[in-house]
């Protein structure tokens, strides 16, 4: 892992989702022009998943509003992902497109990928409206995730994208004060 | 980014760290048989490091008790960290080893060395005591981050590894239940 | 395809089975010591599958009389099994194991993977006791198989097998007479 | 065996078959535009084969009616095939044309040549009008075939090829119900 | 051809005979211990060839006489060397092994494998006790040979062997004077 | 020796001969618009050579009459060759040009360079007026060959190729019937 | 080491000078035009550096008049440079361009980076305006260099690049005389 | 010139020196156990080079009671040397070691080796008894050097080794005080 | 040395001499366009090398009647050279050029380079206008050669040059006959 | 010609001589403990060769009383040598054993093979009893050599050799002064 995957491009893929009731083709070209979080984690049927799934589900509205795509992705098929939306609970609250990634592909271009599991980490990755990946976050399997930090990051990546020059310290929130980086800064913080 | 670093052992280092009014050296070694922390970040004397490093400082007593080691690493010198750590009342709050990495070497072994700029990305590590990687978090330059969501993500990975058989859904903190995952389960969340 | 798969060895393999409500370890060792029956098929919850693996699923307690235990696979989970065996009225018919191959690996072994979807194509192999194919048969996605067949299949392979010497003609079925090769019958049959 | 021949298209060739009392050149092109089957077996003046060529012959005239064609090959040559013909009573009851392979390049090709005995392994392909082989069975040396289970897959090959969107079932037979898959029959079945 | 044939050991090779009714194996190791002679034709059941191998035939008992084994070889197998035995007056005279060489292996140790025909040129071979080719003959497909002058041929193998110092003079027969070099014919005749 | 030296055009070669009293320069092109002999034996002013040469030179009239010219080729200069027509009886009676090839590029050209002696083995080739090789005929150095043998292999080739269709025979002699190749033959000679 | 870099072009690099309260880019072309010393050392806040870089400052006007510009070098950023700046009373003297090279890249395209500590060592530099390295001077990194030295070099080099024929001799001082090579001072010195 | 040549150890050589009216065999050996001045120049018998030599004889009684050894090389012959001595009044006043380097390999060892001239640059180097270099200076050909700034080199080389944990600043004489490094002195001077 | 300097060109140079007086650039360009010698000795100011060009500078005159140029190279410079025909008697007769050679380019293009002592050997080269090497005569280190001897040589193959179809025998010198090779002569002399 | 033969071993060969009326086996070890001259030309029953052999046998008797072995080579056959001793008058005076090298492998040993011809340079080569060659003279084609300046060459390599510390300058006969070289003289002669 010699090179970083910030900063770098998102690679080209095809597949399909399950979204909504149907299902639909996908490409990366689909997540340029908006602000896109890519949400893997290890498989349908088991057990952190689902509460992930749901918690990043309630942030759903919020993220909509924000002008950002959620789209989760596992190793199962789109059949599958239609199957357990079909029969749980949780899910069924899930509105955001579900990637099927049965080859493994996304997972790898995302450096997810477990070769002896064929099953993927749980990544995170926030992407700019460029397709650059702005912000990476993995855990080891069993290590859940928080959507409302995920938000703040989101928040945090947008509001440098779009004031450029000003730099956001840590634990920013939106509103309060950034930091504005100027020479007479250097060594006095 | 095709391997993930998760699940990886820490590469072997040597370096100089600045740490309490002195200077010492420290190897991968020293990292192993107890929980650690590897926050790099990219130079001394700029803007939204120091509030980073400040967040963390805040939160290290916890992490002391929790059985956690700290270490922030840039690419300066261990020289720029006492200089840095004399004249700015943020970085005096600290009380962790700060880490000399003029090489880059411990950054490429993370995968956070920016190769063009030789500084490095704003990436977190937690590591186990067995000096496996089990959490990474990298943002790009702009974007800070949280030392608290840090410290839950270190508990969930704590009680993980003491608790075989369990993990921890989404947003977990100590104290709330946790999922014993079944056969019965499958399908069932 | 230069080199065809009959009479080699099943290369080694590891996987997890839905089996009799319950998960289990399975190696390409557990093959040995009897005949096997390997079926692929595409995807968990899609639509020709189903009817296959009823198919077979029908004519199990046959096969078992006559020492062949029966396997099918695709590259879902054995989680996406287990649901899959809960909800659909004809899987639940299903008595033998279901491995799970989400890497592909044992689908690649047997040359039925399919690169560009992570799938594996509609492949019955018949295995000897020793390890070895010694029948394969292999469909595009859309063309559904005979269970009826297949049987007939491995009744010839055990008769060859047992009756060193003989050999079956075409659409032999057991009973009927086989033909012993002799200097003679060349050139007079 | 990693990447399955199934759907790829016939590689070039140029033998000699003996047919109808003559010899005549013949390559991968004169496969296009219909449908064939194209039956390989070990060696003229052996045992199962008459059988099994036999028995495919019976089928002729049904499968002529079908619009496919079939060839019979082995890795003996032209001459000797005119000569099985006319010494052989089964043999004398084939129509269609016999392929000659001494250089073995055919059978590799459809990757059942043993190189260690020069010789076919007993395998049936079935090649549609585009010279995509759909349909593929191989049997070790002894095990016999049986073409009205031939016919039957060609018969479920052809049928899919016309009507899209249908699949055909297991051991479905021309008349019967095909599937049309759609998103509600997923899971359902 | 940079490297000439004579003089070379014969090459391994593993096959089997039609021989007097009966079916054998036979290898490189069987052609040793006496002198061979090993003559390759095109194809069984064609036109030249029996011409060729019935002279051979009608020499066999002299050969015999002389100490020398006769191999005749084409790519056919054994199963249609025998039909042809069977349905052939001339070959019917054949008393030696006839070598089957489906796969070619034969014909290419000795460098008479026509590739693109899967075919054996013209070839003739008198192989010395030891397994060294001493004489090497080899006609284009139309152009038959002379199985007077082979013996002759041979017999002035055998007197060299035989008689260390001796050379044969051109178009000797047995019973004629040979040659004894020796330094005052340098030059003289 | 893999690939026959048979209908392959012969190479590329510039050297000088020694032919009527006079040296003359010579290249592959001068064998191309006619039939040829070339025929190689290991050194001037030796035993064997001298016979075959003068039985080859006692013949030379019928096969220019035939249309065909002689070429003899040893490793010696041309020098040698002149010294030793004047002062050999046998060789006198040579009127082919009589090739030098002390470099040893055409005796490698044909195959029959013996690399540790630097002088070649007694090889004798029949090429056609297209330049290739049509017969070929190598012994080991005590060997001598036939010189009338060798003019009824040049007449069955020059038969062979005038009359297309045709094919000669085992021990053909102009005059001779020849088989037409024809269906009907097959399996009945 | 086994090119020498005397009399090589400059090669390309990128970096941010603090100079003079602020900061600026600055390449390799900049360099050209004028004289350049190009002085590195290992490490901000450390030792026998300041002394050198206060030497050096010195000299600076001398060296300006002179027109010869002066930058210092280590692999510190130009924030590590400012924050010195700020602090050191002896650094507050340099009024010259203080590059930052954390990638080490200047370091090593003069020789001078040590791998290792990922530091320079102490060498200087005079680059004529043409951008080619006329004297190169290494110290270990316990051992200073003395500026006024460094200023007798320039003035060396200077003088024999605009008097042309003329060459300095030792410890040569602007006013004293030089030499002219003739033919007639060859071995009279 | 990517690797520096400081702390290297001096590679091995075989020469001959002219030294004191005779020849005699040096290597690298002979160097190690005391200080040397490795000191090349371009070529006897020419201009800025015996002041140069004269200089550094006029120092050698100073370094001799410094235990420093001095060497002179250049690519000519110790005969060309010993001739150089005799007719030259510079040169004669050199009663240091004057080594012999024709083959070029010395000066490529230091890399001062012009391979286009056959020459060595105006190269300085000052070695420590365990064979390490310590100090390098290389001009330009026209280009002189100081003696005197030489003796002061070696004096502070002397002075670091001697002394551990001191250094010398800039421009330091024998006497003067040197530093020694504390924490405390860190980003103070 | 598998390929003989013999008739090759002479390659590329550059180099300056010592010629009258004067130092003058020369290249191989300057040998074309009339007969020259190239004479290789080991070194200058040293024992045997005088008396061989010496005894060269006595036939200088001869040579030049003759239009040859004679060119003596060492691998010492051309000032070593001027200094040598400064203090030596018997090297002031010589009146052509001197090349130096210090990069030994010109003493490797004719071979005589000795890698290990950085000198020629004693090689003597005559080369035609074309630039040729017609004549090569090397010896070890003591053993001098002979000017009488080589103006000779010089003789002999400028008569052979201008006398087309003429050859030297054996010592010849001018004024005596020479051969005319003619056919009659093969194996007359 | 980059590495001079001059100093390198005789390397190993295997040949035939003609030698006084007899054939005789020889090798490079037959060459060792005494001198050796070794001689070549292009050809047999060629011009000038006659002359120079002649030449070379009248200086025979001195050559043995001098303990020396003169061998004469080329690429002829030594049944050729033979032949050529036979008829030639010239060519009878030799006593020497003349070798035959038709592989001219020996010839490529010593550098003088001609890979267009096949035929060596007329090179001459003077051997020491260690097998060592101390002089080699190569002339083109048509220039022949001198037996009374070899035999001259001869005395002065075994002078040298016998004389440790002797040198014999230029056109040195026996009896006459030779050099002791010694400091003294270095630029006095």
């Amino acid at each position: 892992m010699t090179q970083s995957i910030i900063n770098t491009k998102i690679q080209p893929f095809n597949a399909t989702v399950y979204h909504n009731g149907d299902f639909r083709d996908i490409s990366e070209q689909d997540l340029l022009g908006k602000w896109s979080i890519v949400m893997f984690y290890p498989a349908d049927f088991t057990f952190v998943c689902p509460t992930e799934l749901g918690d990043l589900a309630d942030h759903y509205e919020q993220l909509q509003k924000m002008g950002v795509e959620v789209y989760s992705v596992s190793t199962d098929t789109h059949f599958t992902h239609k199957a357990w939306h079909d029969t749980s609970e949780t899910i069924q609250k899930i509105q955001f497109p579900m990637i099927g990634d049965p080859t493994g592909r996304i997972s790898r271009n995302f450096g997810v990928y477990i070769e002896d599991d064929g099953l993927a980490l749980r990544g995170t990755f926030v992407i700019n409206p460029e397709g650059e990946i702005k912000v990476a976050e993995i855990h080891d399997l069993g290590i859940g995730r928080s959507a409302s930090e995920l938000v703040r990051k989101v928040q945090a990546a947008q509001y440098v994208a779009e004031h450029d020059g000003e730099v956001c310290p840590a634990k920013w929130q939106p509103g309060e004060e950034t930091l504005s980086p100027s020479l007479d800064l250097v060594g006095k913080i």
